[in-house]
């Protein structure tokens, strides 16, 4: 039996035999044949295998993740029939007596070699389309012993190294119980995928990739972030009962949907939700959301060629609006650019993304992009409640110049006769040091406070949350993050103002009783969490998190809060 | 007459004509001819003219900057006689008969490629070297019009897109009286070196190289930040006026060099100087530097293929120490990693290196590198007042366990019979939002406090500091950093420590005011910087500042602070 620790991810436990996803080799020697029609055959069989599979992902995905995260799986199959690429392999095999693996393999080179050579970002993103497909089509010419994970078809745990997006959202959550993976912090992607599938995992475990071979019995803690590798019996028979007890906790948790969010003092606080598309809606109502704290509206100008027109915006967001049914839904304008690029954008290559041009900055100096998605909302905004929120304010300017330019199209929208709410609220992102020490000259202007606790973290203790090398410097329990939050709170209610939190802190069962103490007023997060929070929640009293969170800000580490809240027994 | 703002980097006047630093096109094609003698004829006379110039050079730069910023050109003078390299390019010339620019071209091609796949990052460095010295030589064989900037030998404005750090040690301060970029900032290199080579430079004007010919009479005033291009006789008359004016004030200040620094009403505050070599301990003292606020290790390890061992640290130290003759010297620790390699560590690459894995992240994971430095500082202590200070602390763990190896090494080092100074102060650099927020708890522990607001500002911000495209946002008089500052020096005075403020901002005129009414105990500046300081503090009265401060801490922009400052009068 071995234990091994890593960051709980996503909560829950799983107990499955493991499952290592590796990728395979596939160097490929050129080789002569002396019966091409043979390799013409080999090649057609291996095509239609490597389409059936395809078909039958992107019904899955389709299924489990929506239409549109599906999407990327048309366009493979649309290159597993593509005639330009089919007639170079198979002009390859019949004149130059090669086998199918060599002409697959040089035709596609090709391709990809002139796609990387285009201007268009967009095409240039092709390549990694074409390199996926031949893959998968080469597994099947080379014989080779690779399970790809959407093909998983009995009850693992998934092991890897790293899980990239298309790996993750390949995952079949009918068998795939739980992952583990070497990489990766609770808010890297593969985490917030695992999040919203509800797969148990634990991430970052530096070692689960050299400890584990196929078919060891794995336990994923992803409660309290551990591996169990080949259980003793007593081990594994206390899992089963932990996990069972999640289980039953689960169904608790479900009853709370309809019941209001209360402290045992009786105090209200705002549950929301985080969403990227309108789809997410569903997920928010099945877990009782209050209110759609964040919707993130990158998701609309991603995964397209070009930037979404006024109208395809206007339309999501009107279905978020109306879908609420009058709940809150605070709208995050464009955070774009830093790590998350937009091919047709072009934007230069930075240093240090993650201080560079980005969000609002970026929406400032390209104001063609930012009118439109204002005016989208500004019409969407009769739909239900709309609050808006810009991203990444750094600087009482920034907030003045975007405040402005809302303001502009407002006024030509009304002058064409435009219907638009008279009670939209306007407020910022507290993700940048600056804003959070300067909260109460903010305090005066915006009508609300989102904190954002990932880059807020990140910038206060100048260390990037994706940076392995770092990561223990990722502390959201820091006594300097919480006064930063105390500050931002306190200013705020001083001028009448409401704070929420979109950041993962705001659904961690370790910081709920400390940002209720603080006074935060609105708690938005993954939609699986609302319930959990609602139950914790209502366990405490708010009086008593005050002098809680009093104590807390006067610690010296993030070890000592912990402790703190530990003590308290939740 | 054409006005050009930019950001003054540099003070002082400067009048002259324009010289334009471009690179020239060095494309060449491949061409026969029929006597390869004549074309090795002429490969000898280029490389004759290379050398005499790259002696030139060396020799100069020996002059100005120091040994160690020369030895660059050594290694140039040694590949342009390295008989691999010649040997090549003579072959080819009479085996292939093509001309000399093309064989050299080749041949210095295949050495550049096999440079850049070697393993280590050090030889790979090579690679530069070998393109710059090919150039230097296919200048006279293509008989080029391209003037070196060691070469120029009239006195000129420099007129460039950008300089590179090789450009502007080349820069021949007798003839180059003053540079005017389209890109940087006011702490880019090219910045601090025209600061220190005291040449007036205004830099990020983004058009002097689309405005600005050859031979136009150029005025650059670092002063106020503007280039002036073809003047009339008046304006010419005017700055012509102003530069001897500001002459004069250079030599008024000189008469403050012994001096002790005190504000109007009689309080002292102690004028420091930055510095990076043990050579700049001369600038240091002529310009009546009361301390080194900042001693930069990092180039003690650059420019060298190893760590430098204890013993060259040791000798670099003392000589610090006893030059500086018992005036405080405040040792930073090791900081590298990010934007500042060591070839030969071989670090990985990351998406945010300024938010990375550097400086004490580094030393405390890398403890045979940090003991090092720390038992030659040891060793050193007992020459002069040695404080030793560690960059980048964000979490009092981290400042603990640096000082745990510091004690370490000191209690071997007693073991073994060495003498060690008892009152070595130890501090850290506050550069860190979360370090200046808990400043409170850090002063329990630390002796004094280092404000690194290069750092500080651009994590503060969240805006990176050498990123044009977010330069707006570097604002050292936004009213959150200005709070910061507060923040740390009160926590400091409550338990009886000091502080100083070791980045740009300390030596800047704007800032002098508000931060003598904040409380700052140590000034730590580029050398040239300290006399206008001393001059511009005896004017200004401590308990006016203090009134002008807290009005400042209370503004909402960083403008109106300016404004605010400007209103008094200096």
């Amino acid at each position: 039996m071995l234990e091994i620790k890593g960051i709980a991810a996503s909560a829950g436990v799983a107990i499955a035999s493991a499952f290592r996803l590796e990728h395979p080799d596939y160097t490929i020697q050129r080789e002569s044949v002396n019966d091409p029609q043979e390799e013409l055959k080999r090649l057609d069989a291996a095509l239609a295998k490597a389409q059936q599979e395809l078909k039958a992902i992107k019904q899955r995905t389709e299924e489990q993740l929506g239409a549109k995260k599906a999407e990327i799986f048309e366009s493979h199959l649309l290159i597993l029939s593509d005639p330009e690429l089919l007639d170079a392999v198979r002009d390859r095999i019949a004149s130059e007596k090669v086998t199918a693996q060599y002409a697959l393999d040089e035709a596609s080179k090709q391709f990809i070699s002139m796609f990387e050579n285009m201007k268009s970002a967009y095409l240039r993103e092709r390549a990694a389309d074409m390199r996926d497909v031949t893959k998968r089509v080469l597994i099947h010419l080379l014989g080779l012993n690779y399970v790809n994970p959407a093909d998983i078809s009995e009850e693992v745990i998934v092991i890897a190294e790293d899980l990239t997006p298309s790996d993750t959202a390949q995952l079949n959550r009918q068998y795939v119980k739980g992952f583990t993976t070497n990489v990766g912090g609770r808010t890297s992607h593969s985490a917030i995928m695992a999040r919203s599938l509800e797969i148990p995992a634990v991430v970052g475990t530096k070692e689960v990739m050299a400890q584990i071979q196929n078919g060891d019995t794995v336990i994923v803690d992803g409660l309290d972030g551990k591996v169990i590798v080949n259980p003793s019996a007593e081990v594994l028979e206390q899992y089963k009962q932990r996990r069972d007890q999640y289980l039953r906790q689960l169904e608790e948790w479900k009853k709370l949907k309809e019941v209001p969010t209360q402290s045992k003092d009786g105090i209200h606080v705002e549950l929301a939700a985080n969403i990227g598309t309108p789809n997410d809606v569903t997920g928010v109502l099945e877990n009782g959301g209050e209110a759609v704290g964040l919707y993130r509206t990158e998701f609309l100008y991603m995964g397209r060629s070009e930037l979404p027109s006024e109208d395809v915006q206007f339309n999501a967001y009107k279905t978020v609006l109306e879908r609420m049914e009058g709940k809150p839904v605070v709208v995050r304008t464009l955070d774009i650019g830093g790590d998350k690029e937009l091919p047709y954008l072009d934007l230069p290559k930075e240093m240090n993304p993650f201080l560079g041009f980005r969000a609002v900055r970026l929406c400032l100096e390209r104001q063609d992009i930012f009118r439109t998605q204002l005016r989208a909302l500004l019409r969407a905004s009769i739909y239900g409640n709309l609050k808006i929120m810009f991203p990444m304010i750094a600087t009482l300017d920034e907030f003045r110049q975007a405040k402005a330019l809302l303001l502009e199209e407002k006024q030509k929208l009304v002058a064409e006769g435009v219907e638009i709410s008279e009670s939209i609220e306007l407020g910022i992102m507290v993700e940048i040091p600056s804003t959070a020490v300067l909260a109460d000259q903010f305090a005066r202007e915006v009508d609300f406070f989102s904190i954002g606790t990932n880059d807020l973290i990140q910038y206060t203790m100048a260390a990037d949350r994706m940076n392995e090398r770092v990561a223990y410097l990722y502390q959201p329990y820091n006594p300097a993050i919480l006064r930063l939050v105390k500050m931002v709170i306190d200013a705020a209610h001083r001028e009448g103002r409401w704070v929420g939190m979109c950041g993962e802190m705001a659904g961690d069962a370790t910081a709920i009783p400390l940002l209720l103490g603080l006074g935060l007023d609105e708690f938005s997060m993954s939609a699986t969490s609302i319930l959990p929070a609602r139950s914790q929640i209502a366990r405490l009293s708010k009086a008593e998190m005050e002098q809680l969170a009093a104590q807390a800000i006067g610690m010296q580490t993030a070890e000592q809060v912990v402790e703190l809240v530990r003590d308290i027994g939740e």
